[in-house]
């Protein structure tokens, strides 16, 4: 069989520049996350079929890269279907693994559990350009805390590791599933219309009140509801006055815990957070996973058309695995979109050093080399970037591209003349 | 289906205080090998089935788990064999992703290439202690470097890394697949017959010399041979002067590009070198792999039996993926080995900053809370780990497990008393 040269499909070979801008956004998250009290764990990249296929992935579930059953229990003969072959699968994200693992160790981890995970993750989706078939995520998530502090404590630590990353401009959109659904019962829609509702209400930042009105009306929704509905959302403020406003007008179709919950985490996110941003109501937030039960939120971010990192509290898909409910609450940050963002904008990571390379004449002798290794230790051990290469014939051509690479020092070495570096 | 608590079959989840060194121990490994001019890089974790079948694996290639076509590709009904269902599976090993990679994008990259790699690998072995079939490595290599500087740059880096985290009594064993065919020519071995009596030698460590000396001779190999071999291992002391007696012995047998280089590499390491470990000359010393050309070197650890890392020069494996010869030479820690022995001697890893718990009274108004955050926020920036936690009933209880945790203030928040924090 002929070698292929390419990646697989849909799969990405990490050029040196980015990789630098990869490790030191991945060392700024950990160490940023930390501070927040925050503990790294990871789960096998390989997970059970059965785990993935639960209906807690949504369409993300159509999208599994599949693993053949190893040795005796492949049977291709009697396989019927693919599920026949396959015993695990790639994880599409790190939620449904970190369920898992919550009910498998729980006894071992502290309570509330502060778990940050940063891994990769796998989906089938269509090659489209920016968007890949392996992909990094990087998830904070507390579990077993049931009050506001969880969402507090996740909003200030995402928004931190932004900011120290010179991001600005950018937006912490807030919501309550509550509260989506406090508005559309007060217009008058049935429960079972909310998600098909609540689908086409996601669209507002596309196509306006407006468009919203007519597709829920061309839904077979009456005029009435529909009129009703918009106005409200014409009449709330995208603030703490906004949730206010709510708690005063949709009076039992709203509970109290949920206007107060929301105020207090948009007021002390605004009071203690580490950076500047926008924290806002917004009560057009929609959030498509079905899992999640109360507050979702999003950052947005005015360079980028679209959510940089997203989240909420799912406070019941632990019970799922452990039979026992337990709050959950998580954030996870689009790693890929932030370090595009950061490409194109030419960020460079803080340096860690002097680069400096030593150019070394073929025809050195042993005395010579011996001497710059010492030179390039010393060099090392005061945390400068060293490299020893041996001189080539086009020495002009090496140098501007080592210039190119960064390097700001280049030493050349010469067979007669080493005694003196 | 049930959803299933344990991870799939031989592999692991990591809880906090194996992640906390693992996260430790990769930072220092990228922040040494960096010193040394090496460039993070990163392939798929998939890999073309062709790539991993085309026997550069040897024996791991037995082992690969492989992955379900997708849509149309997958041909149930027609599939004969396993391969007609699969186009790719996870990487074994981080070598041919490397020499694939490097294939991509030679022209894009310095040469020579210094390349950092730490990335999973997957292997179906049978489970057992403190093997599993997800694990992680870590290479260095450098590709298009022809002369003994890589050698010597590859031990360097490795070792610097070993002794900052504090290991001691290491051994850097080394030897040349040129020396061993020498040793084996000389003393009337056939070239046909090396790999057989390598494999033999192999066992030195384990069955002695006499051992080796009887298996050879089951084998078939007359007593002459296998005297003369053994004699000759009995000459060679394991350092420079071995060296120089095998080149003085072996004559035309042995070249003296070998032996001068190997003597070079030795030398240049002791002089150099950033701490406390021996080099020594083991003419023993096989490794497994048939794609070695040239050096052999692994690291043995008095604490351990057997090596915590280990590599060697591959010049003709480049070649296979894009038709021209590239000198190569790696170096890969055994990863899982080494945060093994850490975690067994209760290595620590420095702490980051105070970890400091503020313990809330349930009853805390939204002014103390405010307090609390713009408190923590401070300990924040400047690097302390802070945890935010609602006071449980049994606050003894709790207080003992953050001690345990390793929190060195716990601050008790009231109600009526946070103004005094």
């Amino acid at each position: 069989m002929a070698l292929k040269k390419k990646p697989v499909t849909g799969m990405k070979d990490m050029l040196p520049r980015e990789m630098e801008i990869r490790d030191y956004v991945i060392q700024l998250i950990k160490d940023t996350y930390k501070t927040y009290g925050f503990m790294s764990i990871e789960t096998p990249c390989v997970e059970h079929i059965e785990n993935l296929c639960s209906k807690q992935g949504g369409d993300n579930e159509k999208l599994i890269f599949k693993i053949l059953k190893r040795g005796e229990k492949l049977k291709l003969e009697s396989a019927k279907e693919e599920n026949d072959l396959v015993d695990g699968g790639l994880r599409y994200d790190l939620t449904v693994p970190l369920a898992r693992y919550y009910s498998n160790h729980a006894n071992e981890l502290p309570s509330p559990f502060k778990a940050l995970q940063i891994g990769n993750v796998w989906r089938a989706d269509r090659p489209q350009k920016g968007r890949f078939r392996q992909f990094m995520q990087c998830d904070i998530d507390i579990l077993g805390e049931a009050s506001n502090l969880a969402e507090i404590e996740l909003i200030l630590a995402t928004t931190a590791m932004l900011g120290k990353l010179d991001f600005q401009n950018f937006t912490v959109c807030i919501n309550d599933r509550n509260i989506l659904k406090a508005m559309a019962k007060y217009s008058g829609f049935k429960e079972e219309d909310y998600d098909e509702v609540f689908i086409i209400l996601d669209k507002m930042d596309k196509i306006g009140a407006q468009g919203v009105a007519s597709e829920l009306q061309e839904m077979g929704y009456d005029k009435e509801k529909t009129d009703a509905y918009l106005k409200l959302f014409g009449e709330v403020t995208p603030d703490v006055e906004g949730i206010r406003y709510l708690k005063g007008k949709l009076g039992d179709c709203l509970p109290d815990k949920t206007a107060d919950g929301m105020e207090m985490i948009i007021s002390s996110v605004e009071a203690a957070k580490e950076c500047e941003f926008k924290i806002s109501f917004d009560p057009t937030l929609v959030r498509g996973q079905s899992y999640y039960t109360g507050t979702i939120f999003e950052v947005r971010m005015d360079d980028f058309g679209g959510s940089v990192a997203g989240g909420g509290r799912y406070d019941q898909m632990i019970g799922k695995f452990t039979g026992q409910d337990t709050p959950a609450c998580g954030f996870s940050i689009g790693f890929e979109r932030i370090v595009m963002l950061l490409l194109e904008n030419g960020y460079e990571a803080p340096k860690q050093g002097l680069k400096k390379a030593y150019l070394l004449d073929k025809k050195m002798p042993r005395e010579g080399l011996l001497k710059i290794l010492a030179l390039a230790r010393a060099d090392r051990e005061a945390g400068g970037q060293v490299l020893i290469v041996n001189m080539k014939k086009n020495k002009k051509f090496q140098k501007e591209q080592l210039l190119e690479e960064g390097y700001q020092e280049i030493v050349d070495c010469f067979e007669d003349s080493y005694d003196k570096l």
